[in-house]
């Protein structure tokens, strides 16, 4: 088990990765938190019915949480929404929770986000304890103090900035994910892994085969080398400004393949693995990246396993797609460009034309490796 | 015109009061916001439609705005509601509001709680300016950072703490208010007094019967004077956790009132008025007053003008409402108790029964002074 204290201007909290994790929360739930330190009037957890029927018990024992209240939110995105917020905050009022109750986010992406957001409003914030239940969320969106709600098909238009108290990831709940839900994580490692640089990189070139819930050691060990890529990431700029900005790699292409396709088709982590390689291709055009670095980091996104097809999309689709994410500012596109494992750079002048022909040449060299089987074998003059 | 700073743990800004502090903006839509100061992208205002034919063009002018969007919310408490926040962030993404979008709340307490509820959640926060129309507004509301929104009956269940970056408040607008909700907004300064010691209770005495909008040198100067008390208090407690607190004066009674009512009879400023009165006989049978305070207190409060009746309303349905303050912690109401002119003090364990005989003795004076036209002349023993 390892543990992170992350440094905020909202306040500092810890990051706790590995088997029994959760335990932790039994030390704050009788101390209490903020400047007062006093024992919170009630707990509340909001999670998902099929992930707490699986384990709430578990969690409790090991929380330590005997008398908590639970909230259901219905699975899938549609729940990160101001309707659900507000739905939620009226039954927080009716059993009573006051600002000095606790709310544990006990789920993956769409629990964290919308009780994240829940708990800084509620009252004008109480506190809260994440409990991420899914890889993406252990790794990366847990981590942060980043909230949200969709509104319409823009997604986490609202939102607020609000750190936990802690942040709690027992990889021993990855176990009940479907094999394909706990790859799409495995997308989110290996873009952290290319943040990182080559220490966590080769670790993955190494283990990537054996990463499964049922090797615990390998998995916690990696999880822990992820999360802390990103709360390093986090202590040194929270809101974003900048340094947070690279945490975006492999998220522009992967914004426009999730919009173009309605959110169906892939998972986020499977976007962001097809994000990976059109950018990868992107900075090899554009000739910032060493030489045989696109095949060494392509190479490791594909070994994750098969992603969903995009042979069928249009690139001019997809260029169109690129401006409405949100990190535009002032209408320009700022990429995260790739130069080597451990270095980016950040590029709001590419000529999206570039960007069409990109996507283009990934789509063609995934059609003719029958996707996820092998690199794309161009190599750049 | 008078200038205060409000230092924050989340950011300083200026609270500006007087003729002419529109202008002010000028500066900061030139300069841009932020540690980085670059000019904003586009500058939104969010405001009331009756409120910006009479105004709008004026604001401009002296504000320097040339180029700007106007987002209209119908007038009315119920604008105040997590689905107008959204329909607004749809607004502001389809005029492609960004995040150096700067937003202009224009208006009195819903415009400035809603749109700084907007603005502290678009794309997780865009700088805001808050230019409050009202009485209350420009001296309490607009200042201190406090957002929200109702849910159901729960006024501001769900808000945050986000400063702006300015508050404008300029009294040439409080000339198109009705009578009564000008009048309403002297119930507040009345508090504010209260709180503040002999200095500003002692100019109201004197001064009260001119407080009108046509008297803009006297009305500027006490408003500047109630604004100062805000920004005193903000500044030694942001979040309200023990000194902020004592701006709850009057409105635990008054939040009562206002619930007994349905929000309909009386203005939020006439319910802090009746709540002043009655928590200054509770302070009375507690026994904490000093000689004489309750009839001088009591007396500058009744002057600001007749009240709308309290006559049937029951005293058991009054106390009941109390402990839905959602100040109640733990299931405790906690009062503000005045002691004297400048001094309060907060108590939690007063008998509801007690609370219950205050409410209904100045029901009762109330009646045989036939409302509002003197002090109750009952002394305490």
């Amino acid at each position: 088990m390892r543990s992170f204290r992350v440094t905020s201007r909202y306040g500092d909290y810890e990051v706790v990765v590995g088997r029994g994790a959760w335990r932790r929360l039994r030390t704050l739930a009788r101390r209490g938190g903020g400047h007062e330190a006093r024992p919170y009037t009630s707990i509340f957890v909001l999670t998902e019915r099929g992930l707490w029927r699986r384990w709430g018990r578990q969690f409790r024992t090991e929380a330590g949480l005997k008398n908590c209240g639970v909230l259901y939110v219905p699975p899938g995105e549609r729940s990160k929404s101001l309707a659900m917020v507000e739905g939620m905050a009226a039954r927080l009022l009716a059993v009573r929770a006051d600002r000095r109750s606790l709310l544990v986010a006990f789920g993956g992406g769409v629990v964290g986000d919308l009780g994240g957001f829940l708990a800084s409003t509620y009252m004008r914030g109480i506190d809260l304890v994440q409990a991420p239940t899914t890889v993406v969320a252990q790794v990366d969106s847990a981590i942060g103090g980043k909230t949200g709600v969709n509104v319409g098909a823009m997604k986490n238009l609202v939102g607020t900035f609000y750190p936990p108290r802690l942040v709690l990831a027992d990889p021993v709940v990855l176990s009940s994910l479907s094999p394909r839900a706990f790859r799409s994580g495995l997308y989110e490692i290996a873009k952290h892994a290319i943040l990182a640089g080559d220490r966590l990189f080769r670790i993955l070139e190494n283990e990537m085969e054996s990463l499964r819930p049922e090797n615990p050691k390998s998995l916690g060990r990696i999880l822990a080398a992820a999360a802390k890529v990103k709360v390093d990431v986090v202590k040194r700029d929270e809101r974003e400004a900048r340094l947070r900005f690279v945490l975006n790699l492999g998220h522009t292409f992967g914004h426009a393949l999730e919009e173009a396709t309605a959110y169906r088709r892939f998972t986020h982590g499977e976007a962001v693995g097809w994000g990976l390689l059109a950018v990868l291709r992107l900075a090899n055009l554009l000739g910032v990246l060493a030489m045989g670095e696109e095949a060494r980091m392509a190479e490791l996104v594909r070994r994750i396993g098969p992603l969903p097809s995009i042979a069928d999309l249009n690139e001019r689709r997809i260029v169109e797609l690129l401006p409405q994410d949100k990190k535009t500012i002032g209408g320009r596109i700022h990429w995260v460009i790739p130069e080597r494992v451990g270095k980016v750079r950040i590029m709001n002048d590419i000529p999206v034309k570039l960007a069409a022909a990109a996507f283009c040449e990934v789509q063609a060299s995934s059609n003719s490796t029958r996707m996820g089987l092998g690199a794309p074998t161009r190599a750049r003059a």
